[in-house]
C-alpha cells in the first residue's frame, strides 16, 4: 500500500523564533499591516510504501524523530493518507 | 477579529528537490525503508488580526505572494482559521 504523510516540524512554542520576528517586523514595509505573530518551520510530504497503515505511521514517526526534526528545539506532527 | 493562519509553502512540482532526495537517500542508514519520495518546504503560521475574514484571507495572500514564497519556484496554500 503507498502512503503520503504530511507532516509539520514547528519551532516549540517556548522557545524565539527569530526568523518569524524578522517577518512580523517586515510585512508593514510591504504594505500589510494587522499581523501579530509569524512562526516558520517546515513542511515535508513523504511517500512512503507499507503493508499497512500502523506500519506507514510507525516509519514516518521514525523519520520525523530520528531525521527530519530536531526534538530539542521542534515539535512535529504528520497525518497520512492512502495514495 | 483574530484569525491565525496555516500556510504552506512547496517546491514547484515540476521542479527537483535536492534536500528532499538527499533525506530519501538517507533514511535506510537510520533504519526506515520503504521511503519513495520526499519533498521539503516550508510551514508557516501567521497571527492576524482584521476586521473580516475576507480581509484577512487578502492580507494573508498579500504576505506569501509578496514575502514568503518565492512564485517562480514555490507554491503556496493556506487555511484560515478564527482564533
Amino acid at each position: 500500500m503507498k502512503f503520503l504523510a504530511h507532516i509539520n516540524v514547528m519551532p516549540k512554542a517556548e522557545l524565539l523564533d527569530p526568523q518569524g520576528k524578522v517577518v512580523v517586523k517586515n510585512l508593514p514595509n510591504v504594505g500589510i499591516e494587522g499581523v501579530t505573530d509569524v512562526r516558520i518551520g517546515k513542511h515535508i510530504t513523504i511517500a512512503v510504501e507499507a503493508p499497512t497503515e500502523d506500519d506507514a505511521y510507525e516509519k514516518v514517526d521514525k523519520a520525523c524523530s530520528k531525521l527530519l526534526a530536531n526534538l530539542i528545539m521542534e515539535d512535529y506532527d504528520f497525518v497520512l493518507e492512502e495514495e
